[in-house]
Parts: C-alpha cells; sequence; structure tokens
C-alpha cells in the first residue's frame, strides 16, 4: 500500500489525494504537522532532505517528493496524463505555473493571513506584493478559460488538479474571485464531477 | 525550424540551449530584453500571456513556456529523459524542486546583485532570506550528490541540465560554493561533456 506524507491543509498534499481518489487508491495517510517542524526531524529528513509534504512512500519504501512529480507518477497511463507529446508538455507547463507563479503567492498569501496570522516584519512589507502576483497568475487563467472548459486539451486533467488545489482557497488568502467568472465556472466543474473529495476528506 | 525566444543571461533559457546543442537541434534564436520590459508588450503577451521567456515557437506556431515543459517536450524519446515511470517522477521531483527550491533564491539572488544592483527596500529586506533558503537548496544537491554522479539513474539528463543551469552562476549571486565539493565535481563533469555549451554561447 502506498504512504502519503501530508499535512491536511495543505493545497499541494491535497492535489495527491483528489488523483488518488478518482483513481480508486487507496493509500496509508500520515499527517505531519508543518507548523510544530515534524517535517525537519532527522526521521523526516532521512525520508525527504528537502523536509517538505507531500511525499509519497511505495511499497519498496522508495520516497517521491514534489506534488508535481507524485502526480505525473501517480497518473501515468492513466486518463488524467494526457497520451500526446504536445498535450504532456502542455500540461507540464501549467503545472510549472502552478508552481514558479501561482502557489508562491496564492498559497503563501493564505498561510500567512489564514494559518500564521501573526507576520514578520519582511512578511508584512512582501504581502502587497504577493497579492499583486497572485492576481496576475489569476489573470493568466482566466484568459486561458475563457474560452476553455479545462487547461489542456478541453479535458479535466493533471494541470486542473495542480491549479484547482490552491484556486479553490484563495479567498483564505483574501483573494477576491468575483471578477474571475470562467475561473469560478471551471471550480464549480470540477467540484460537480463523480468522485471528487473536498480538501478535508482523507483517510483517518 | 524551431524559434526560442530568451534572453542570453537567463538560467532557465540556457537549459533549452543546452539541451538543443547535446540534441544537435537548430533553431532560430530572437533575444527578448527582460530588463526593458520586451517580455511584456501585446506582441509578446499574445505568444505567452505568462510574459517569461523562454518560450518556445514550434514550426506551426504552437507555443510552450516553461522551461520544465520545454525541456520535457525536446527530450521526449531521447536518452535525456528516462524510459522507466519512477526514473521519469525522479526527473521531475528535481525539475520541481529546482523552480521551486532552488530558482527562487539562487537565480534570483543573482539577478538582484548581477543585474539590478540597485534593490528597493524590500529586495534589500528579503536578500538574507533568499541566501539562505539557496543554501539549503544547495545542502540539499550536495547531500544527494556525495554518492552519485548525476541526479536520477546516475546518468546525465534533464535534472542534471536544469539544475547546472543556475548552479554554476550561482557565484554571480555571491554563492560561495567551496563547501560543496560534490557539487564542484558534479559541474565539472557537465562541463567538461562532449558537446557541452557555455551560457554565452547561442546562435547569433
Amino acid at each position: 500500500m502506498l504512504t502519503l506524507y501530508d499535512y491536511p491543509d495543505s493545497g499541494n498534499g491535497y492535489k495527491c489525494r483528489l488523483l488518488m481518489a478518482y483513481l480508486g487508491i487507496a493509500y496509508r495517510y500520515v499527517t505531519k504537522d508543518i507548523l510544530s517542524g515534524e517535517t525537519r526531524t532527522p526521521e523526516f529528513l532521512a525520508r525527504n532532505p528537502n523536509g517538505r509534504i507531500p511525499l509519497l512512500e511505495l511499497e519498496d519504501g522508495t520516497h517521491i517528493a514534489e506534488s508535481g512529480a507524485i502526480l505525473w507518477y501517480l497518473a501515468d497511463g492513466t486518463k488524467f496524463q494526457p497520451a500526446g507529446r504536445l498535450a504532456r508538455a502542455q500540461t507540464l507547463q501549467w503545472m510549472f505555473f502552478e508552481q514558479y507563479s501561482h502557489e508562491p503567492y496564492i498559497a503563501v498569501a493564505r498561510f500567512w493571513r489564514h494559518y500564521l496570522k501573526t507576520l514578520s516584519p519582511l512578511q508584512e512589507m512582501d504581502l502587497p506584493e504577493r497579492m499583486k502576483k497572485g492576481y496576475a497568475a489569476l489573470a493568466v487563467m482566466e484568459g486561458h478559460l475563457a474560452t476553455r472548459r479545462y487547461f489542456v486539451e478541453d479535458r479535466f486533467g493533471l494541470a486542473d488538479i495542480a491549479l484547482y488545489a490552491y484556486t479553490h482557497v484563495a479567498h483564505e488568502g483574501d483573494f477576491d474571485l468575483a471578477p474571475y467568472p470562467a475561473i469560478r465556472a471551471w471550480m464549480e466543474r470540477i467540484a460537480g464531477r463523480g468522485g471528487h473529495v473536498a480538501i478535508d476528506q482523507y483517510p483517518r
């Protein structure tokens, strides 16, 4: 059985949980509290030297870190990972966009505002910039979705899972999605899919 | 013929140029000056709404953004992209690590120190944190390379190309690589490979 080391509120972890739900994969869920340093213990660093969740442990004890790599591994050979060379690259384009231009702003603003609450002087000074870049990422998504139902080949897949995770909780970082009707319609389409699970539904 | 929109000093662009050199792919090289806003013009935004280089244009006019996605597309079916499911995921793990835990610190510190020179108050305040996280990424790499010649399956591939690009110019961000002998040996191995090109060698 696969094991997922994760923190329940993590959108990066949610991506993996959402895909495993769609794929009907049973797994062991091990909670690591990122707020109390449980991913920086010697025991956890032996599993992932980068000290981050989500982390997938295969049955033979091999570990895969980085949500995008975990998604790619789990979706291999399934309908969630396109078969064509160009569509695979387009899927990865949106997954890298998410990790570089979206998550560091939308997820980090959510983490600071919703979980930390008391910010350092650097975080206070940085927050307006994070909000601005988060809105820039939302604008890129809105433009793409204006004429499409899903991100790649107009079929639900890994790119949608990767982008949905933190976009659907962006309001917890005080992002206002009212001016983004295409994003809101896309989120409703995803939440209405058969087999969908919410961010707070995980094996206990 | 493929077209690469790029800025010559970009490590993200260099990844694509290095792979195309190894693969013997001829391409048209179009310089976009990121310092003067050439990636934010309406003309360029029509090609990549996220306003970033590198950007690959295929012969039919299709565009692929994000260096990791471009690498994945170009390496498809070649020895630089592993064939096995686990090794492909491990390659992507290191590529996502680079974009999330390495580039935002090592490449950004280099950009601020080497290119901007005059920093904003926020950048001044943020720089020590960027340096700290950059060194943390180098420590993860050093630990992995201590017992390996290359990042995945001990064979040179996309993960090495992705991580080499900004690591080999980290000194331009004032990172001191002296305490990282395994990284230095790995960089020498890469620079000594047949077909290697330097960051300032590109089609003119």
